[in-house]
């Protein structure tokens, strides 16, 4: 009997895991042609910062990123029945321009560690990280701008649409940042803020998927609207993660989240509970010294009785659902149901 | 007798001071409409930093930027039978990639003043100042990508060059910074830097000029030569106005470069001179103690002496020189002249 006979009728034809693989794996070329490209020592640091060598240049085997936002280009593209081949500038591009704010929000928020080893700026300095930022942001557009493998007016659509969502990231991330300390934060501007840190992104970058398989207008939209909805539930699973994560898988201290008073929705949500815990979690955030290692230990116990953790959970499958159900019936959306899965159901 | 008569024959019809001032009045519409459209609080950072307001976005007369690129654009287009119409969108993406890189500048090298005001991160922190500078590379970028000023293959081949010229930016700026305190920088060394940091993109101000007037790829690499050469002569003689400018023109503090102890053309020229000053002013850049007020009115003195001013007021005329060989005999070379000379000839 074949093997493809065993699985249950209607199955992917590959797990939400092999299809992050596969993205990593089609991106691979495009995105290391472009980072050795860079005058040195930019492309040292950039291929360190992606995991490919240590601070010289030497291979050793490193956690990679996890090329969410490339794998939901190819999915997408394959549900509007496009091909790997002319996806692939998008999507690479599309892990460039990211991985570009990964660096810039390190500085911003001086982290010191991401994928389980030290930050660019924590290795080489602020000024280089703003510099391989910069870089960056530039090579997902050169990328774009000198590709032969789509037409011109595509390239340009493209590009286009990924500025755009770079500026609202902006945005975002801004926000973020000035919703640090603040008790009076409302879930709706949370959702406001992660929409334009984490959403639009992930929106662009299921869009261009669509666009690079020269889908109509409203497929793209639609396909956009189904990313955005996946990255509300996928920030606010990073949001649950970021507290009540595994500091082995997340590749970076857990509850750090905390101790920088930011607005993330399991705060949000307890802080907008009116209970008892809320109010003590209102004069936690509120309070001005340094935080502890016991105030952490304290606020997760007020966020999880002021029901933070759940409604967070909640809000995460409910996102999940809203995308789901705007997909296409069609063989090649199972695909896509199953990257959504494994981003949302995660454990980094 | 007619006004014009009494101009000499083959004088430019507009003074340098003039074709900056009408550079700036071609993009003011289009940096404005670009600016603007950012989310706040981005918009009023932005506008600010053009000069256009003060922080709470009052409008009050602020020194703007000189358009020194703009300008260039305008003027190589107009050298190449190319209108202003169409060489507006390159010319307003040009000042906006250069201003996002003064932003980003200024965080790396903590300088507080810029154009007599406080520089964006002093007023508004670094993580905005870094997040506005995105923002302001995304504009430049959307500008061209959106443009129906231009045909689609020459927009993508005018975002590829600034994309190409910004990367060579980045690696310049690594260098400058790495150079500070450094006392064995060669002249060849700083011209590397200085090309890379100033040149290369006064260079793809000259040839997206002729870019967008269509002219052939021979003219527009001769346009970028000019421009690059008019470039290194325009850092030389910043780093001249860094040590012997004066404050109220130069809208920072004067000697700035001396207390970083970077690598700027005078410098560099005394230290290999090899004589009692450049042994001098080689130990005082060594020295690890902070510089006082009287370190550097002593650096400069031995800068003097030991022939660093000279130097680099030689290389300037030396470049300029060689920037206006490579111009064609066309009437509105005169203008793009006249440019070069108010350029290389300024007080801040």
């Amino acid at each position: 009997m074949p093997l493809e006979a065993t699985k249950p009728r209607n199955a992917p034809a590959h797990s939400g895991i092999e299809i992050l693989a596969r993205a990593q794996r089609n991106c691979d070329p495009l995105l290391r042609a472009a980072v050795v490209s860079l005058p040195e020592p930019l492309a040292t640091m950039g291929g360190y910062h992606f995991g490919w060598w240590d601070p010289e240049r030497s291979s050793t085997p490193a956690t990679q990123g996890k090329f969410v936002r490339a794998a939901l280009t190819f999915a997408t593209a394959a549900v509007c029945d496009g091909s790997e081949e002319s996806a692939a500038p998008a999507a690479a591009a599309m892990e460039l321009l990211h991985n570009f704010t990964l660096i810039h929000d390190d500085v911003m928020d001086r982290d010191k560690t991401r994928r389980g080893r030290a930050t660019v700026w924590s290795v080489w300095g602020i000024t280089s990280a703003i510099l391989l930022g910069d870089a960056l942001h530039s090579l997902a557009i050169q990328l774009l701008a000198e590709t032969d493998l789509m037409e011109q007016s595509l390239a340009l659509s493209i590009i286009s649409r990924i500025e755009k969502s770079c500026l609202k990231l902006c945005l975002g991330q801004f926000q973020d940042c000035a919703f640090e300390g603040q008790v009076a934060v409302t879930v709706d501007e949370y959702l406001q803020m992660a929409g334009a840190k984490t959403a639009s992104l992930m929106g662009t970058a299921c869009a261009l998927g669509a666009l690079s398989a020269r889908a109509d207008d409203q497929t793209v939209s639609t396909m956009e609207r189904f990313g955005y909805q996946l990255g509300l539930a996928f920030q606010a699973v990073d949001d649950v993660i970021g507290i009540w994560g595994d500091a082995t898988n997340m590749g970076k201290p857990v509850g750090s989240d905390l101790v920088r008073r930011k607005a993330t929705l399991p705060v949000v949500a307890a802080l907008n509970s009116n209970c008892d815990a809320s109010t003590e979690l209102r004069e936690l955030y509120r309070s001005e010294s340094p935080t502890t290692y016991r105030d952490v230990a304290r606020a997760i116990a007020l966020i999880e009785a002021a029901g933070g953790r759940e409604a967070a959970k909640h809000h995460a499958e409910e996102r999940l659902r809203a995308a789901i159900a705007l997909l296409p019936e069609v063989p090649a959306a199972a695909e896509l149901i199953a990257l959504s899965q494994v981003v949302v159901d995660r454990s980094r």
